[in-house]
Protein backbone atom coordinates (compact mmCIF):
# COMPACT_ATOMS: atom_id res chain seq x y z
CA UNK A 1 0.00 0.00 0.00
CA UNK A 2 0.95 3.84 -0.81
CA UNK A 3 -0.26 6.51 0.11
CA UNK A 4 -0.38 9.67 -2.21
CA UNK A 5 0.19 13.44 -0.14
CA UNK A 6 -2.75 15.26 -1.59
CA UNK A 7 -0.20 18.31 -0.77
CA UNK A 8 2.16 17.02 -3.41
CA UNK A 9 0.19 14.79 -5.74
CA UNK A 10 3.38 12.15 -4.92
CA UNK A 11 3.03 8.74 -3.74
CA UNK A 12 4.99 9.02 -0.63
CA UNK A 13 8.04 6.39 -0.30
CA UNK A 14 9.36 7.60 3.11
CA UNK A 15 8.22 9.05 6.23
CA UNK A 16 10.70 10.72 8.29
CA UNK A 17 10.02 12.01 12.06
CA UNK A 18 10.99 14.96 14.07
CA UNK A 19 12.11 13.28 16.84
CA UNK A 20 12.21 14.91 19.90
CA UNK A 21 8.59 15.88 21.14
CA UNK A 22 6.94 13.48 17.89
CA UNK A 23 8.76 10.40 18.78
CA UNK A 24 9.92 10.59 21.95
CA UNK A 25 9.35 12.12 25.23
CA UNK A 26 12.18 14.92 26.14
CA UNK A 27 10.71 16.83 29.27
CA UNK A 28 10.31 13.11 30.94
CA UNK A 29 13.38 11.72 30.16
CA UNK A 30 16.02 14.68 30.80
CA UNK A 31 13.57 15.47 33.89
CA UNK A 32 14.75 12.24 35.22
CA UNK A 33 18.47 12.58 34.34
CA UNK A 34 18.47 16.06 36.14
CA UNK A 35 17.05 14.22 39.31
CA UNK A 36 19.94 11.90 39.24
CA UNK A 37 22.29 14.75 38.55
CA UNK A 38 20.50 16.72 41.78
CA UNK A 39 20.88 13.45 44.02
CA UNK A 40 24.16 12.72 43.40
CA UNK A 41 25.27 16.91 43.63
CA UNK A 42 23.23 17.54 47.24
CA UNK A 43 21.12 20.31 44.54
CA UNK A 44 17.52 21.08 45.48
CA UNK A 45 15.91 22.10 41.94
CA UNK A 46 12.49 21.74 40.07
CA UNK A 47 13.45 18.88 37.77
CA UNK A 48 10.53 19.40 35.19
CA UNK A 49 11.34 23.23 34.86
CA UNK A 50 15.10 22.68 34.61
CA UNK A 51 14.12 20.83 31.79
CA UNK A 52 12.08 23.45 29.95
CA UNK A 53 14.52 26.16 30.91
CA UNK A 54 17.29 23.54 28.85
CA UNK A 55 14.75 23.21 25.99
CA UNK A 56 14.16 26.90 25.90
CA UNK A 57 17.97 27.43 25.02
CA UNK A 58 17.50 24.89 21.85
CA UNK A 59 15.94 27.09 18.73
CA UNK A 60 17.68 30.18 19.47
CA UNK A 61 21.11 27.92 19.84
CA UNK A 62 20.48 26.33 17.07
CA UNK A 63 19.33 29.77 14.80
CA UNK A 64 22.40 30.86 15.80
CA UNK A 65 24.04 28.19 13.25
CA UNK A 66 21.46 29.02 10.35
CA UNK A 67 22.00 32.92 10.36
CA UNK A 68 25.80 31.59 10.26
CA UNK A 69 27.07 33.69 13.32
CA UNK A 70 28.51 30.53 14.03
CA UNK A 71 29.79 27.81 11.92
CA UNK A 72 28.02 24.33 12.58
CA UNK A 73 28.73 22.36 15.65
CA UNK A 74 26.68 18.85 16.31
CA UNK A 75 23.50 19.38 18.88
CA UNK A 76 25.68 18.00 21.42
CA UNK A 77 27.56 21.03 21.46
CA UNK A 78 25.00 23.00 21.91
CA UNK A 79 22.94 21.00 24.30
CA UNK A 80 26.12 21.13 26.54
CA UNK A 81 26.63 24.64 26.01
CA UNK A 82 22.70 25.53 26.81
CA UNK A 83 23.33 23.31 30.17
CA UNK A 84 26.08 25.78 31.68
CA UNK A 85 23.51 28.38 30.94
CA UNK A 86 20.82 26.67 32.64
CA UNK A 87 23.24 26.67 35.64
CA UNK A 88 24.05 29.94 35.27
CA UNK A 89 20.68 31.04 35.30
CA UNK A 90 20.20 29.23 38.31
CA UNK A 91 23.48 30.93 40.29
CA UNK A 92 25.49 27.72 39.81
CA UNK A 93 28.97 27.91 38.80
CA UNK A 94 29.50 25.20 36.38
CA UNK A 95 33.03 24.98 36.66
CA UNK A 96 32.02 23.81 39.99
CA UNK A 97 30.95 20.40 38.92
CA UNK A 98 32.93 17.47 37.71
CA UNK A 99 32.98 18.23 33.97
CA UNK A 100 32.85 14.37 33.61
CA UNK A 101 29.05 14.60 35.73
CA UNK A 102 28.25 17.32 33.19
CA UNK A 103 28.91 15.50 30.13
CA UNK A 104 26.75 12.59 31.46
CA UNK A 105 23.74 14.59 32.02
CA UNK A 106 24.11 15.94 29.06
CA UNK A 107 23.90 12.67 27.47
CA UNK A 108 20.22 12.51 28.66
CA UNK A 109 19.26 13.74 25.69
CA UNK A 110 21.00 10.41 23.54
CA UNK A 111 18.66 8.48 25.86
CA UNK A 112 15.04 9.80 26.28
CA UNK A 113 12.20 7.33 26.26
CA UNK A 114 9.95 6.78 23.71
CA UNK A 115 6.11 7.54 23.51
CA UNK A 116 4.39 4.54 24.13
CA UNK A 117 3.13 4.01 20.62
CA UNK A 118 6.56 4.92 18.84
CA UNK A 119 8.05 1.61 18.07
CA UNK A 120 4.73 -0.15 17.38
CA UNK A 121 4.34 2.89 14.98
CA UNK A 122 7.46 3.29 13.21
CA UNK A 123 7.58 -0.80 12.81
CA UNK A 124 4.13 -0.88 11.32
CA UNK A 125 5.33 2.32 8.61
CA UNK A 126 8.79 -0.11 7.92
CA UNK A 127 7.28 -2.44 5.89
CA UNK A 128 5.59 -0.31 3.16
CA UNK A 129 7.63 2.82 3.71
CA UNK A 130 11.32 4.14 4.57
CA UNK A 131 11.87 5.41 8.04
CA UNK A 132 13.85 7.19 9.79
CA UNK A 133 14.50 10.27 12.02
CA UNK A 134 14.59 13.80 10.26
CA UNK A 135 15.83 15.60 13.42
CA UNK A 136 18.22 18.27 14.62
CA UNK A 137 19.70 15.52 16.34
CA UNK A 138 23.42 14.33 15.79
CA UNK A 139 24.16 10.50 14.25
CA UNK A 140 25.61 9.63 17.40
CA UNK A 141 22.33 10.94 19.54
CA UNK A 142 19.58 9.33 17.00
CA UNK A 143 21.49 5.77 17.12
CA UNK A 144 22.41 5.70 21.24
CA UNK A 145 18.47 6.55 20.78
CA UNK A 146 17.36 4.20 18.65
CA UNK A 147 19.40 1.11 20.28
CA UNK A 148 18.59 1.97 23.39
CA UNK A 149 14.49 2.24 22.47
CA UNK A 150 14.25 -0.24 19.94
CA UNK A 151 13.44 2.40 17.53
CA UNK A 152 13.62 0.29 13.81
CA UNK A 153 14.91 3.36 11.38
CA UNK A 154 15.84 1.79 8.59
CA UNK A 155 18.95 4.81 8.62
CA UNK A 156 19.83 8.13 10.86
CA UNK A 157 20.96 10.56 8.67
CA UNK A 158 21.13 13.17 11.70
CA UNK A 159 21.66 16.96 11.20
CA UNK A 160 25.67 16.25 11.06
CA UNK A 161 25.00 14.74 7.45
CA UNK A 162 23.09 17.76 6.30
CA UNK A 163 25.17 20.14 8.77
CA UNK A 164 21.94 22.29 8.67
CA UNK A 165 19.27 22.92 11.49
CA UNK A 166 15.73 22.89 10.84
CA UNK A 167 13.89 24.49 9.65
CA UNK A 168 16.66 25.97 7.43
CA UNK A 169 15.66 24.28 3.43
CA UNK A 170 18.98 21.91 3.44
CA UNK A 171 17.78 20.06 6.74
CA UNK A 172 15.02 18.64 4.91
CA UNK A 173 16.13 18.68 1.45
CA UNK A 174 19.51 17.41 1.61
CA UNK A 175 17.89 13.97 3.61
CA UNK A 176 15.69 13.68 0.53
CA UNK A 177 18.40 13.42 -1.53
CA UNK A 178 20.22 11.27 0.17
CA UNK A 179 17.71 8.68 -0.12
CA UNK A 180 17.30 9.63 -4.19
CA UNK A 181 14.12 11.31 -3.49
CA UNK A 182 12.04 13.89 -4.64
CA UNK A 183 11.51 15.92 -1.81
CA UNK A 184 7.51 14.77 -2.86
CA UNK A 185 8.14 11.46 -1.92
CA UNK A 186 9.43 12.16 1.20
CA UNK A 187 6.64 12.54 4.25
CA UNK A 188 7.92 15.00 7.69
CA UNK A 189 6.36 13.60 10.40
CA UNK A 190 5.98 15.95 13.37
CA UNK A 191 4.20 17.53 16.46
CA UNK A 192 5.47 20.50 15.58
CA UNK A 193 3.69 22.94 13.23
CA UNK A 194 6.48 25.44 12.15
CA UNK A 195 8.34 22.28 11.41
CA UNK A 196 5.82 20.93 9.32
CA UNK A 197 5.30 24.44 7.46
CA UNK A 198 9.13 24.52 7.05
CA UNK A 199 8.96 21.27 4.94
CA UNK A 200 6.01 22.04 3.17
CA UNK A 201 7.67 25.11 1.55
CA UNK A 202 10.51 22.76 0.06
CA UNK A 203 8.34 20.34 -1.08
CA UNK A 204 7.63 17.42 1.40
CA UNK A 205 4.20 16.23 2.83
CA UNK A 206 3.16 17.27 6.36
CA UNK A 207 1.79 14.54 9.01
CA UNK A 208 1.01 16.10 12.20
CA UNK A 209 1.49 13.71 14.98
CA UNK A 210 -0.58 15.29 18.12
CA UNK A 211 1.83 14.94 21.54
CA UNK A 212 -0.74 16.68 23.49
CA UNK A 213 1.63 16.40 26.91
CA UNK A 214 5.06 16.89 25.31
CA UNK A 215 5.24 20.26 27.69
CA UNK A 216 3.87 18.18 30.44
CA UNK A 217 0.55 17.74 31.54
CA UNK A 218 -1.84 20.49 31.97
CA UNK A 219 -1.17 22.93 29.48
CA UNK A 220 -4.13 23.97 27.27
CA UNK A 221 -4.20 23.45 23.77
CA UNK A 222 -1.37 21.42 23.89
CA UNK A 223 -1.19 19.03 21.19
CA UNK A 224 -3.67 20.59 18.65
CA UNK A 225 -3.03 21.37 14.88
CA UNK A 226 -4.41 24.81 13.69
CA UNK A 227 -3.77 24.19 9.94
CA UNK A 228 -4.97 21.34 7.83
CA UNK A 229 -2.10 18.78 7.01
CA UNK A 230 -1.44 15.59 4.89
CA UNK A 231 -2.47 13.32 7.31
CA UNK A 232 -3.54 14.22 11.39
CA UNK A 233 -3.15 11.32 14.36
CA UNK A 234 -2.99 11.49 17.83
CA UNK A 235 0.00 8.53 17.78
CA UNK A 236 2.32 7.45 15.04
CA UNK A 237 0.29 3.45 15.33
CA UNK A 238 -2.75 5.99 14.19
CA UNK A 239 -1.04 7.55 11.50
CA UNK A 240 0.43 4.22 9.80
CA UNK A 241 -3.65 3.06 10.08
CA UNK A 242 -4.04 6.19 8.55
CA UNK A 243 -1.85 5.41 5.18
CA UNK B 1 29.79 -9.30 25.67
CA UNK B 2 32.64 -7.23 24.74
CA UNK B 3 35.41 -8.17 22.60
CA UNK B 4 38.34 -5.99 22.88
CA UNK B 5 40.48 -5.87 19.19
CA UNK B 6 44.18 -6.95 20.15
CA UNK B 7 45.49 -4.57 17.09
CA UNK B 8 43.81 -1.58 19.01
CA UNK B 9 43.66 -2.65 22.64
CA UNK B 10 40.01 -1.00 22.40
CA UNK B 11 36.67 -3.03 23.35
CA UNK B 12 34.93 -3.12 19.87
CA UNK B 13 31.45 -0.84 19.85
CA UNK B 14 30.84 -0.89 16.22
CA UNK B 15 31.17 -3.94 13.44
CA UNK B 16 30.84 -1.90 10.46
CA UNK B 17 30.76 -3.86 7.07
CA UNK B 18 32.29 -4.26 3.61
CA UNK B 19 29.19 -4.69 1.38
CA UNK B 20 30.19 -5.77 -2.20
CA UNK B 21 31.43 -9.18 -2.19
CA UNK B 22 31.27 -9.51 2.02
CA UNK B 23 27.62 -9.11 2.20
CA UNK B 24 26.26 -9.37 -0.75
CA UNK B 25 26.96 -11.60 -3.75
CA UNK B 26 27.41 -8.80 -6.56
CA UNK B 27 28.61 -11.14 -9.12
CA UNK B 28 25.23 -13.59 -8.99
CA UNK B 29 22.85 -10.42 -8.54
CA UNK B 30 24.65 -8.53 -11.32
CA UNK B 31 24.32 -11.37 -13.68
CA UNK B 32 20.93 -12.19 -13.52
CA UNK B 33 20.41 -8.52 -13.94
CA UNK B 34 22.14 -8.70 -16.82
CA UNK B 35 20.84 -11.74 -17.97
CA UNK B 36 17.30 -10.10 -18.10
CA UNK B 37 18.59 -7.43 -19.91
CA UNK B 38 20.25 -9.47 -22.48
CA UNK B 39 17.04 -11.13 -23.13
CA UNK B 40 15.08 -7.93 -23.52
CA UNK B 41 17.33 -6.57 -25.85
CA UNK B 42 17.96 -9.53 -27.97
CA UNK B 43 21.84 -9.47 -26.86
CA UNK B 44 23.89 -12.75 -26.71
CA UNK B 45 26.58 -12.46 -23.91
CA UNK B 46 28.06 -14.17 -21.22
CA UNK B 47 26.45 -12.51 -18.03
CA UNK B 48 29.69 -13.58 -15.60
CA UNK B 49 32.07 -12.23 -17.62
CA UNK B 50 29.95 -9.16 -18.06
CA UNK B 51 29.45 -8.68 -14.32
CA UNK B 52 33.51 -9.02 -13.86
CA UNK B 53 34.22 -6.77 -16.84
CA UNK B 54 32.19 -4.25 -14.65
CA UNK B 55 33.26 -4.72 -11.83
CA UNK B 56 36.87 -4.29 -12.64
CA UNK B 57 35.98 -0.61 -13.46
CA UNK B 58 35.02 -0.29 -9.97
CA UNK B 59 38.31 0.40 -9.22
CA UNK B 60 39.88 2.56 -11.03
CA UNK B 61 36.73 4.62 -11.26
CA UNK B 62 37.12 5.66 -7.92
CA UNK B 63 41.02 6.01 -7.96
CA UNK B 64 40.29 8.81 -9.79
CA UNK B 65 38.12 10.69 -7.60
CA UNK B 66 40.69 9.56 -4.58
CA UNK B 67 43.47 11.28 -6.45
CA UNK B 68 41.55 14.79 -7.11
CA UNK B 69 41.16 14.16 -10.95
CA UNK B 70 37.53 14.57 -10.55
CA UNK B 71 35.40 15.76 -7.76
CA UNK B 72 33.23 13.28 -5.40
CA UNK B 73 30.49 11.97 -7.65
CA UNK B 74 28.38 8.93 -5.98
CA UNK B 75 29.06 5.30 -6.71
CA UNK B 76 25.57 5.01 -8.60
CA UNK B 77 27.25 8.06 -11.42
CA UNK B 78 30.42 5.46 -11.24
CA UNK B 79 28.22 2.53 -12.19
CA UNK B 80 26.70 4.09 -15.10
CA UNK B 81 29.51 5.51 -16.72
CA UNK B 82 31.23 2.03 -16.16
CA UNK B 83 28.66 0.38 -17.64
CA UNK B 84 28.59 2.72 -21.02
CA UNK B 85 32.60 1.36 -21.07
CA UNK B 86 31.88 -2.29 -20.99
CA UNK B 87 29.46 -1.81 -23.63
CA UNK B 88 31.76 -0.53 -25.72
CA UNK B 89 34.49 -2.75 -25.14
CA UNK B 90 31.71 -5.30 -26.20
CA UNK B 91 31.14 -3.24 -29.52
CA UNK B 92 28.09 -2.17 -28.48
CA UNK B 93 26.87 1.46 -28.67
CA UNK B 94 25.08 2.48 -25.13
CA UNK B 95 23.49 5.67 -26.76
CA UNK B 96 21.58 2.89 -28.92
CA UNK B 97 19.34 1.89 -25.97
CA UNK B 98 17.02 3.03 -24.02
CA UNK B 99 18.67 5.42 -21.16
CA UNK B 100 15.70 3.41 -18.76
CA UNK B 101 16.85 0.44 -19.90
CA UNK B 102 20.50 1.04 -19.08
CA UNK B 103 19.60 3.06 -15.66
CA UNK B 104 16.94 -0.04 -14.47
CA UNK B 105 19.91 -2.17 -15.12
CA UNK B 106 22.33 0.05 -13.15
CA UNK B 107 20.29 -0.29 -10.34
CA UNK B 108 21.13 -4.17 -10.43
CA UNK B 109 23.89 -3.00 -7.43
CA UNK B 110 21.16 -1.97 -5.40
CA UNK B 111 19.59 -5.16 -4.75
CA UNK B 112 22.36 -7.51 -4.60
CA UNK B 113 21.30 -10.72 -2.62
CA UNK B 114 22.81 -11.07 0.51
CA UNK B 115 25.00 -13.98 1.39
CA UNK B 116 23.09 -16.91 2.94
CA UNK B 117 24.73 -16.18 6.44
CA UNK B 118 24.61 -12.34 6.59
CA UNK B 119 20.92 -11.89 7.76
CA UNK B 120 21.40 -14.40 10.66
CA UNK B 121 25.28 -12.77 11.37
CA UNK B 122 24.13 -9.11 11.54
CA UNK B 123 21.46 -9.87 13.51
CA UNK B 124 23.24 -11.33 16.05
CA UNK B 125 25.65 -9.08 16.36
CA UNK B 126 23.23 -6.03 16.33
CA UNK B 127 22.55 -7.34 20.14
CA UNK B 128 25.44 -6.31 21.30
CA UNK B 129 27.44 -4.23 18.73
CA UNK B 130 26.34 -1.04 16.52
CA UNK B 131 25.93 -2.46 12.70
CA UNK B 132 26.13 -1.18 9.68
CA UNK B 133 27.59 -0.91 6.22
CA UNK B 134 30.81 1.01 5.90
CA UNK B 135 30.67 0.58 1.91
CA UNK B 136 31.69 2.57 -1.07
CA UNK B 137 28.05 2.41 -2.04
CA UNK B 138 25.89 5.68 -1.78
CA UNK B 139 23.02 5.62 1.15
CA UNK B 140 20.62 5.16 -1.20
CA UNK B 141 21.54 2.26 -2.88
CA UNK B 142 22.69 0.45 0.42
CA UNK B 143 18.92 1.61 1.44
CA UNK B 144 17.32 -0.28 -0.68
CA UNK B 145 19.82 -3.33 -0.70
CA UNK B 146 18.65 -2.99 2.99
CA UNK B 147 15.39 -2.85 2.61
CA UNK B 148 15.43 -5.79 -0.37
CA UNK B 149 17.75 -8.11 1.65
CA UNK B 150 16.26 -7.60 4.79
CA UNK B 151 20.22 -6.61 6.53
CA UNK B 152 19.02 -4.84 9.67
CA UNK B 153 21.34 -2.54 9.71
CA UNK B 154 21.57 -0.05 12.87
CA UNK B 155 22.29 2.83 10.43
CA UNK B 156 23.79 3.56 7.01
CA UNK B 157 26.11 5.84 6.31
CA UNK B 158 26.81 5.77 2.49
CA UNK B 159 30.45 6.79 0.74
CA UNK B 160 28.12 9.87 -0.30
CA UNK B 161 27.92 10.91 3.53
CA UNK B 162 32.00 11.31 4.04
CA UNK B 163 32.29 11.93 0.57
CA UNK B 164 35.36 9.62 0.50
CA UNK B 165 36.19 5.76 -1.24
CA UNK B 166 38.02 3.61 0.25
CA UNK B 167 40.92 2.99 0.86
CA UNK B 168 40.91 6.66 1.61
CA UNK B 169 41.48 7.36 5.41
CA UNK B 170 38.80 9.66 5.65
CA UNK B 171 36.26 6.46 4.96
CA UNK B 172 37.28 4.97 7.67
CA UNK B 173 37.52 8.31 10.46
CA UNK B 174 34.75 10.22 8.99
CA UNK B 175 32.13 7.40 9.79
CA UNK B 176 33.57 6.57 13.61
CA UNK B 177 33.42 9.80 14.38
CA UNK B 178 29.79 10.55 13.38
CA UNK B 179 29.24 7.23 15.60
CA UNK B 180 30.84 9.38 17.94
CA UNK B 181 33.58 6.57 18.90
CA UNK B 182 37.24 6.30 18.59
CA UNK B 183 38.93 4.52 15.51
CA UNK B 184 39.89 1.68 17.57
CA UNK B 185 36.27 1.15 18.81
CA UNK B 186 35.63 0.38 15.57
CA UNK B 187 36.11 -3.09 13.31
CA UNK B 188 35.67 -3.58 9.79
CA UNK B 189 34.45 -6.57 8.76
CA UNK B 190 35.42 -7.48 5.01
CA UNK B 191 36.82 -10.16 2.30
CA UNK B 192 39.07 -7.70 1.20
CA UNK B 193 42.55 -7.73 2.42
CA UNK B 194 43.77 -4.33 1.44
CA UNK B 195 40.43 -2.64 2.74
CA UNK B 196 41.48 -4.44 6.35
CA UNK B 197 44.92 -2.78 6.07
CA UNK B 198 43.62 0.45 5.13
CA UNK B 199 41.31 0.34 8.55
CA UNK B 200 44.17 -0.88 10.45
CA UNK B 201 45.90 1.82 9.21
CA UNK B 202 44.19 4.83 10.06
CA UNK B 203 43.20 2.66 13.76
CA UNK B 204 40.26 0.70 12.94
CA UNK B 205 40.39 -3.17 14.31
CA UNK B 206 39.67 -5.88 11.29
CA UNK B 207 37.49 -8.91 10.80
CA UNK B 208 38.58 -11.06 7.71
CA UNK B 209 35.49 -12.58 6.31
CA UNK B 210 35.89 -15.37 3.74
CA UNK B 211 34.05 -15.36 0.86
CA UNK B 212 35.83 -17.77 -1.61
CA UNK B 213 32.96 -17.89 -4.65
CA UNK B 214 33.19 -13.58 -4.47
CA UNK B 215 34.45 -13.57 -7.77
CA UNK B 216 32.42 -17.13 -9.23
CA UNK B 217 33.67 -20.74 -8.45
CA UNK B 218 36.58 -22.35 -9.18
CA UNK B 219 38.90 -19.91 -8.73
CA UNK B 220 42.30 -21.52 -6.73
CA UNK B 221 43.47 -19.52 -3.55
CA UNK B 222 40.15 -17.41 -3.55
CA UNK B 223 38.84 -16.56 0.17
CA UNK B 224 42.30 -17.13 1.49
CA UNK B 225 43.80 -14.69 4.11
CA UNK B 226 47.36 -13.68 3.88
CA UNK B 227 48.07 -11.77 7.07
CA UNK B 228 46.46 -11.56 10.53
CA UNK B 229 43.32 -10.17 11.74
CA UNK B 230 41.85 -9.69 14.72
CA UNK B 231 39.29 -12.09 13.78
CA UNK B 232 38.77 -14.37 10.81
CA UNK B 233 35.70 -16.54 10.05
CA UNK B 234 34.17 -17.88 7.34
CA UNK B 235 31.01 -16.23 7.63
CA UNK B 236 29.43 -13.45 9.83
CA UNK B 237 27.59 -15.84 11.63
CA UNK B 238 30.60 -17.90 12.71
CA UNK B 239 32.14 -13.88 13.38
CA UNK B 240 29.47 -13.50 15.69
CA UNK B 241 29.80 -16.27 17.43
CA UNK B 242 33.89 -15.56 17.49
CA UNK B 243 33.07 -12.37 18.93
Amino acid sequence: MTFTASSTGQPVRAVLFDVFGTVVDWRSGVAAAVRRFAAEQGLKLDAGAFADAWRSRYGPAMRRVSAGERPFVPLDVLHRENLDGVLGDLGLDPASYDPAALDELNRAWHFLPPWPDSVAGITALKRDYIVGPLSNGNTSLLLDMAKAGGLPWDLILGSDVSRAYKPAREAYLRPAAMLGLEPGQVMLAAAHEADLAAAREVGLAAAFISRPLERGPGIPGAGVAAKQWDRSASSITELAALM
